[in-house]
């Protein structure tokens, strides 16, 4: 079981994301982000190394993609909110995405 | 400019995939088809290879991806609405999921 932040972790580890250009979700705990690429190619590029990261954190995102445009969407389930994990999987992906 | 299909090209390449379990999209000339996989690295595996192929047909899909679940949009926007592409990376998909 993965805990939800608490508040203080949620300032911490929560508010250095939203700086970057995501977002708190309405009516879900959850962040949501929209990459923006400059082809198919650089944004399934990105999706494929974010995957593996994922895969390794066992922690995965909900995402789309329509050409060049990647939407993610981050929350743990299991927490019932957001987690550490969704901190480091949005910090990993802006790293990524050369944010 | 990619040709929208007409009604007998569509009965012949649209109804077959509407057999695999492809459905019409209410309100938009557009197929969709959920795939559903053990896990997540065969998920995020089958929209690799299905990836490389629409590169290559210079045709991509609208798709979301939460954990196992796979969810596949085609339509050809410079057509606005269905084009013999929609049905060549559709059979793909099914073909690369095993269906």
């Amino acid at each position: 079981m993965t805990e939800k932040l608490t508040a203080a972790e949620h300032a911490e580890k929560i508010e250095p994301l939203l700086a970057q250009g995501w977002t708190l979700v309405d009516g879900r705990e959850a962040i949501y982000k929209k990459f923006v690429f400059t082809n198919f190619v650089e944004a399934f590029g990105f999706m494929t190394r974010a995957a593996i990261h994922a895969e390794k954190l066992n922690h995965h995102p909900e995402w789309s993609n329509v050409y060049k445009t990647v939407e993610v969407t981050l929350t743990t389930h299991d927490a019932d909110g957001l987690s550490a994990l969704d901190a480091q999987l949005g910090a990993i992906m802006d790293k990524l995405a050369g944010g």
